[in-house]
């Protein structure tokens, strides 16, 4: 059995919710090299989030960022935490809705993926910043 | 270090939460191989889901389907992403919150699951069809 | 490869999100002996779930007790499974929505989180007594 892990630092992206499916797949190139194993990605933060959902309409995306801004409303006057400015602690509730990590089947070198399925990075801040991955696979 | 990998394909369910323990087990049984390992499923759509939740009083089910129909609501207005149905773009994001995935420790060829627990695969359509699942174990 | 796994029985703690990051690394003193590698944490329960954030300002932890409350109300007269508790149903419906397990990378011999992140207990029963959890490490 191989393991192989990669660190990787995505570029600043704009809040809201982004495909980087390619971005992981060519960070760690070894992917290839399995033949049955698993894929697991992982967010070294906590004001962004991984999630795998629809990898073609992009309305899909933007109903995303609709949806989890109503659900987890900015200015609560509840909210203790809110130092860091509006956006902060309403990205921590959306980072544990949706997790800090995503694990993918590998089947002959290639993610077992659904058709419609690709990998979201959450961005939850308005000026999150780079965001740092680690990406391990493991398998025969 | 050995690990399996079986597709299977689950025959299709009405809207709401499904027990599917059973069928995981019975699509895999190299787990009875494993004394120390991990099993992972994953579902290869974008509109259903899975989760670990309690295994016994089906009204918990019942409780779940109504609680994400609530807690996502069907038409609203502010969805751009409309045009596949009522039940899509709610379905989208159930199945972000619930994820793609659940994994469970495996032990002494067992599932190391709690007393309570069993797999749901939870359908968030009111006609998804057949689903498609990707289970792999892996351990010594 | 190796893999390790142990069981652990975390004290009774109160209802809400408490840090468990250091009870969890005591508990499988061989992660340092896994250069390249994955750590699984599981839970064993239906009414208490793990997830990962921020591990400094404790207000944090109180907006995510505040947060889920008010997302998942008690006493919601649809519930049809309410005979163990108003507190039982909601908790039910937090630990699907958090999850069972968390997944965190090994890079020489330690957990690679982030800076900020640390693993949360999430307590969602009033006395949900102790806890189980299965810790499983695998890896070169």
């Amino acid at each position: 059995m191989k393991i192989f892990q990669q660190s990787i630092q995505l570029r600043e992206k704009r809040r809201g919710f982004h495909l980087i499916t390619g971005e992981v797949l060519y960070a760690l190139p070894q992917i290839s090299e399995i033949k049955v194993g698993i894929c697991q990605v992982f967010i070294q933060h906590t004001s962004a989030s991984l999630t795998i959902n629809e990898n073609a309409d992009p309305t899909v995306r933007k109903d995303f960022e609709m949806y989890f801004n109503k659900s987890v409303p900015e200015n609560d006057p509840d909210y203790e935490h809110d130092y860091e400015g509006s956006d902060d602690m309403p990205a921590h509730l959306k980072a544990s809705l949706l997790g800090s990590s995503v694990m993918i089947p590998i089947r002959n070198g290639k993610f077992a993926l659904g058709i419609w399925q690709g990998i979201y990075l959450c961005e939850h801040r308005d000026h999150g910043g780079t965001r740092n991955l680690v990406v391990t696979a493991w398998g025969n």
